[in-house]
């Protein structure tokens, strides 16, 4: 093989390692959900929600900046939405982590998903807008389905994940019902306590 | 929430259940690689390996084609590769799991994604063929990685293997060097029998 495609397929072999990344929301089998397995329901949720993306967004651009949102947590692991000293500690980690992936692949590629990336993680443009979005629309969606225990081992509570899923409700109005519908799920379930 | 969003939801909810579709394949966690993180892995290879697609391909559809290529697995399950038997008697079965599922969708969007599933199987259009190399090379890359313990359960031959994924070869034969290079290594480590 080649240079470069030796490059290629070193990278596609280095992304193995985000199958065993965990988050903090389960599975059906009872695992803990993986950020591999996200990846592909966020990015899935792009193109059958695409109907409700702000003016402007290109929904193959969001796809593919959720297909690879996840990758630096090959290197850095989950931060767990909840906490925050963990997220400011990590976003450093998360760009080197970045520039050591990315910069696998031949040059243009590596230039170009980068930039995708840094776009994601920048929040500013409104393909990143909506992406976020449906990120933080995916595990609102698997929480309920997949927590069949009736545990909330993060005591968290419903005033909190609105706090922190309110970015919903401004930039797509129409999917706020998505999220107080499964938090009324969750809080049914004790998943989410009500206050 | 109105009843097109609820649809769309229930969908999304319902691909939960792939996470739980195991394959013949491992991770590196030592599990049975799940068909949602393979389909994760083989849409992102679209976009990586898009200047081997053939001419005609338009990559944002075959990212969309893997990243739905395998939901009917919700109904069906894997069928191993090497099963001709048992991949001859699914094919129906898929297709009623395709009706079901694709179904839930509001009906353009049903009908976009069924059409696209049905072009995917059909494996005819550039889109589809292309599609259809870029899954069966995210194993072959997958195994000798993550098949850390020498073991051959199902006795594969080289000659087996080499004679199931000469279509890559036909159809992009710049990637037929990832096969030859893998089963290289699989022969190594005792995974593949030379033979």
């Amino acid at each position: 093989m080649n240079d470069h495609l030796t490059k290629q397929i070193a990278f596609i072999g280095e992304l193995e390692k985000l199958k065993r990344v965990t988050r903090q929301n389960k599975t059906l089998d009872d695992r803990f959900e993986n950020s591999a397995e996200h990846s592909w329901h966020a990015a899935l949720m792009a193109p059958l929600l695409a109907e409700y993306a702000p003016e402007g967004c290109d929904i193959s651009r969001v796809t593919l900046m959720l297909l690879v949102h996840d990758i630096v947590e090959i290197d850095c692991g989950d931060t767990f939405l909840y906490d925050e000293t963990a997220r400011r500690e990590v976003e450093a980690e998360e760009d080197a982590a970045a520039l050591r992936l990315f910069g696998m692949l031949p040059q243009e590629m590596s230039e170009h998903l980068l930039a995708l990336w840094r776009e994601f993680e920048a929040d500013q443009s409104a393909d990143a807008q909506f992406a976020k979005v449906l990120d933080a629309l995916q595990p609102i969606i698997n929480h309920p389905i997949t927590r069949t225990d009736g545990q909330n081992i993060h005591d968290l509570k419903r005033s909190q994940v609105e706090a922190k899923k309110a970015f919903i409700q401004e930039r797509v109005p129409a999917l706020w019902p998505v999220v107080l519908n499964a938090l009324e799920t969750c809080v049914e379930k004790g998943l989410v306590i009500d206050a």
